[in-house]
């Protein structure tokens, strides 16, 4: 059982670094194999089909993911601090985290659109979780005063959103140097819009 | 001469809705073939390779592209009319222009961001040329007093492209019922911002 578990772990850490590169589609069983040095049947005793590959390599996207992003930024305290850490870590987490072609659920949002399927409900599933987690952290600078009472939440993650996916393209497709920049710029002017309404002095 | 030419532009306009749903690398010369009718030898008279094929697919789609979306904008005088209808025209322009499954150049950006060679090569020029058109429209805008005359006009454009990304995704991935209105909210911030400071009366 040891052993058949760190195969496994060995399978899926190779496959992340794949997926980033390739894309979902780029996965396939072959390639897979090659890369871990073993047959296509050895392969098959740990996964069933490709679209089992797929899956278990966006779930372990996710727990990649939580450790590099959510993790780190949980020590900072509920509000903006957090949302700040929160954004920090996210932006260009991929490459840091050991998927040297970027971010597979960003991928998957265009890769997927038209798919239907197990592979792409993982991925609206993924992306609602990410989304929620976006969400209260935002719900939660406002009930702490540090953004306005009456933000549109969902509006501002949206927003929010398309500046990742901006850093995402200018990053890994542009190769743009001031990918970083740009994106620190753009969330600035985010916050400032989202920022509580100054009360005159009494 | 004439049938070539018209047996050419069927198997591109057939191409363009399997790229638009499969994606680049989903135009494989088989399924093409198929859906055009014909034997893959047959297209072979026409497209030497599959990359041949999605760069010819590519450069009809700027052709389809810049018929929806450039040149009903052009009718409106340089500026913020202009830019104004640039945006309304570009925004989900792909299934209105026969492309059910969304722009092929935005699902580039993040399908071929990690495969180097002359389709990355395309979609780079392609991007570059729409940015450029974007840039030139937010300058003149800019020099007709409609928006700030010291905008951060890069910026501006990358805001932009951020804001037509998340609506691409909202819209096609996650078939949201407010894609549109999350988008026209995100763009009224963006030109908010860009506004001439107002003068005071004299």
């Amino acid at each position: 059982m040891g052993n058949l578990a760190s195969t496994r772990e060995r399978i899926l850490e190779q496959g992340l670094a794949l997926m980033s590169q390739a894309g979902l589609e780029g996965v396939t069983l072959g390639v897979l194999a090659d890369q871990v040095g073993m047959s296509k049947s050895g392969l098959f005793a740990h996964f069933r089909s490709k679209k089992e590959v797929q899956i278990r390599l966006l779930e372990h996207t996710a727990v990649v993911g939580a450790a590099h992003i959510i993790e780190p930024s949980m020590k900072e305290p509920a509000g903006l601090l957090r949302l700040k850490a929160l954004v920090q870590n996210w932006f260009g987490w991929a490459p840091r985290a050991g998927l040297p072609g970027g971010c597979p659920v960003a991928a998957g949002l265009f890769e997927f659109d038209d798919v239907e399927g197990p592979v792409r409900d993982k991925i609206l599933e993924m992306e609602a979780q990410w989304r929620g987690l976006l969400m209260q952290t935002v719900a939660d600078a406002c009930s702490q005063g540090h953004l306005r009472s009456n933000l549109d939440v969902a509006q501002f993650v949206w927003e929010l959103c398309g500046i990742y996916l901006s850093h995402h393209a200018a990053q890994r497709f542009l190769k743009s140097p001031d990918a970083d920049r740009r994106a620190q710029t753009a969330f600035a002017a985010l916050l400032e819009r989202a920022a509580p309404v100054k009360r005159k002095k009494k």
